[in-house]
């Protein structure tokens, strides 16, 4: 009998299988290491799609990915189902509702939630749309305010439940609103043959004087201009004071009447990076060395939304790129600290942002270049389809869009129990 | 100016959004009538398909078609949504959650729901799969499951989370079976790289002595031998007793701890059809004329899962080519009474009848018609995918059941809010 000597191999634990999770577990498959990937989802979700779900364009299971099915063949890494309420710095434990599990590392990647700046009324009445379950809870309400508007004979109350409010000139509120406006004016306008659409009234509010801020001007102006063209209310320098459920009260005193308000004004880190112990920026992000270690606990390391990282004049964005560039250094550096050798500093190269306005057209920008319409749409859709998980999504969703393009219908349109 | 007088049409209303009650209302789309749709859900389901949304093949949106989608075309065509609770049959009203509806002419064509007869212990703890939400909701505990399984160190425990009982022979209990073991044996097995997959036990329970009661007994026996090489353990002449949650208990005293009993062992119809008033059988569908009217209001029409009407020696059987060929003989009596003329006798044409029992094989049967494997496989889905509403659905769903067949993977499989 020969006599083996089972080697203990360091573990290390990562938290969330968004884009940055995924990637350190994809980047330790072949590698000397047992890694536990512990998500509260069994899925890695495409966040930037979520709009598209909430619109009625793509299924959910088109943008979510189950985590296991990344690490078929690949048994050193292992996924847990469960969500993370603490950490145990001295035993290093990571506690979560389903039991404690022991690392060597810690990778901390578990993203961003909602951020209502502390105004309570919003964050109990609006929709927020961060979560697959978020996103189909919005196409479930939209498609059953039209089949309430539909029976209703209060001409004051149909305009109510036919207005739509979504807060936040970023990506998220841009992108939404624009298939807001598809949806309506391009689908359901066909299909609602008693219904007078010119009660629909879609509100974009930015409280600062400009939307898509990573743009240069000229395609700033660009997408206002398409929003309004597609009868988006596009309102610069408004700012939401209170929302009660029934209506929305600005700051220069303007009362809108709605059942729907999409929150998409700002995010912030997942509530337990507070359990960390580190210093934090305000939105809750771990002030991390330029080796994306937190500070005072060298096997431990924060990327992605969860991370603050000064570059230039001020922190990273919390976009994809980030999260994943990271994730490379974040892997060198565990396998470096295991090695002995000296560890990395991270720097961020910059891959420009998109954003949609609509099918067939989008604003793009990196450095000097500048694209817009239906050449800056096609490659969004190239770029989206790269990072989507599965070959069988892309074939599905690319269908879709198509149909979507062609046809101007949409085909989720069924409202669930959810 | 001309003197137009507006003549108020003849007002059908059709309750049910199901293979019946979309073929009457597309069957009046150009006639000289106005029709009113009633459905509790948006779309219209595809229920033969729901087995393959429960095991994660295909999504939601594929097997549910927007009714309002139908008829975008068509300004004579109304649809509310809303849950008929009542009739006022004096007043020739439709009573809903959502107010209520006039008609000239009715027809209920209302569907089906699970029948437990009469076992509140089974019908309480176990799942029923009719509906869209109850096959997700099978999906998600199905996965779920396997995500404790993976973490529960008791081993009895552990066995008990890994068997499945599928309980009732037809079509539903056989397709759910089979695809429930190749969901676990050729997709999961590969992913949980810890688990052991000899505790899984599938088993699927027939009361009487014999599954697909509609096939001759050669293709009975294949089904069984094909369900047993894919280790689903086949009891027939076994009664489930109880059903507490916890365990299962036969009529023998056998006694199989399992948190997954899926009840597909009788429909019967829609509870709401008691308050027509009229004599009914013992599986609450109405005893029709040979016209499809309703006794005493021959204004009123009972089609599908809602009629029961004899031909031969037994009762047509619940199945959508009964409902849809009703749909036609009932469309045209109701134009017949508008135009005074005699009414047409129903009489079904067999169309027979057939089951997948998994990726790439299934039995058929007509007449003296026989096949099975991969011939009747590709039979079987020609066969669903002409039925299935939308053309976009169709691409799709080949493409899954292709990428299936080829790659055995799922797509579906994650564990959404429900």
């Amino acid at each position: 009998m020969k006599n083996v000597k089972s080697e203990k191999r360091p573990h290390v634990v990562v938290i969330g299988a968004g884009f940055g999770g995924v990637k350190v577990a994809k980047s330790f498959t072949n590698k000397n290491v047992d890694v536990t990937l512990i998500d509260r989802n069994n899925y890695h979700l495409f966040q930037p799609l979520l709009y598209q779900v909430s619109t009625a364009v793509l299924a959910e299971a088109e943008i979510a990915y189950p985590v296991r099915a990344f690490f078929r063949k690949n048994k050193n890494v292992d996924f847990f189902l469960g969500e993370v309420t603490n950490f145990d710095l001295e035993q290093k434990k990571v506690i979560t509702d389903q039991g404690s599990v022991s690392y060597d590392y810690l990778v901390v990647a578990a993203g961003a939630t909602t951020n209502y700046f502390g105004m309570e009324s919003v964050e109990k009445n609006s929709f927020a749309m961060k979560t697959l379950d978020e996103s189909v809870v919005i196409r479930n309400h939209i498609l059953q305010l039209f089949e309430r508007a539909d029976k209703e004979t209060d001409a004051a109350k149909r305009k109510a439940l036919l207005t739509f409010v979504c807060v936040g000139g970023g990506p998220t509120g841009v992108e939404e609103s624009g298939a807001l406006s598809e949806l309506i004016y391009s689908v359901l306008k066909q299909e609602y043959h008693k219904l007078d659409f010119s009660d629909v009234d879609i509100k974009l509010i930015e409280a600062t004087d400009r939307v898509l801020p990573m743009m240069p001007e000229d395609l700033r102006d660009e997408t206002v201009n398409v929003l309004r063209s597609k009868k988006v209310d596009v309102r610069l320098n408004t700012q939401v004071m209170d929302y009660d459920g029934e209506k929305i009260t600005f700051k220069d005193g303007e009362v809108v009447p709605t059942e729907t308000v999409i929150w998409a004004a700002g995010v912030k880190a997942v509530p337990v990076m507070a359990k960390l112990g580190a210093a934090m920026d305000r939105a809750g992000r771990v002030i991390v060395e330029k080796t994306l270690q937190v500070p005072n606990h060298p096997e431990v390391y924060a990327i992605g939304d969860n991370a603050h990282f000064m570059q230039g004049e001020r922190p990273l964005a919390t976009i994809a790129p980030v999260a994943t560039q990271q994730a490379v250094v974040c892997v060198n550096n565990i396998l470096n600290s295991i090695e002995g050798k000296d560890l990395e500093y991270f720097e961020y190269h910059d891959v420009g942002s998109m954003a949609t306005i609509g099918a067939g057209d989008a604003v793009m920008f990196k450095g000097i270049m500048k694209s817009k319409g239906f050449i800056a749409w096609a490659a969004w859709m190239v770029v989206h389809l790269m990072r989507l998980a599965g070959t069988h999504a892309n074939v599905t969703v690319v269908l879709k869009w198509m149909w979507n393009f062609f046809s101007g219908t949409r085909l989720g349109r069924i409202i669930t129990a959810h």
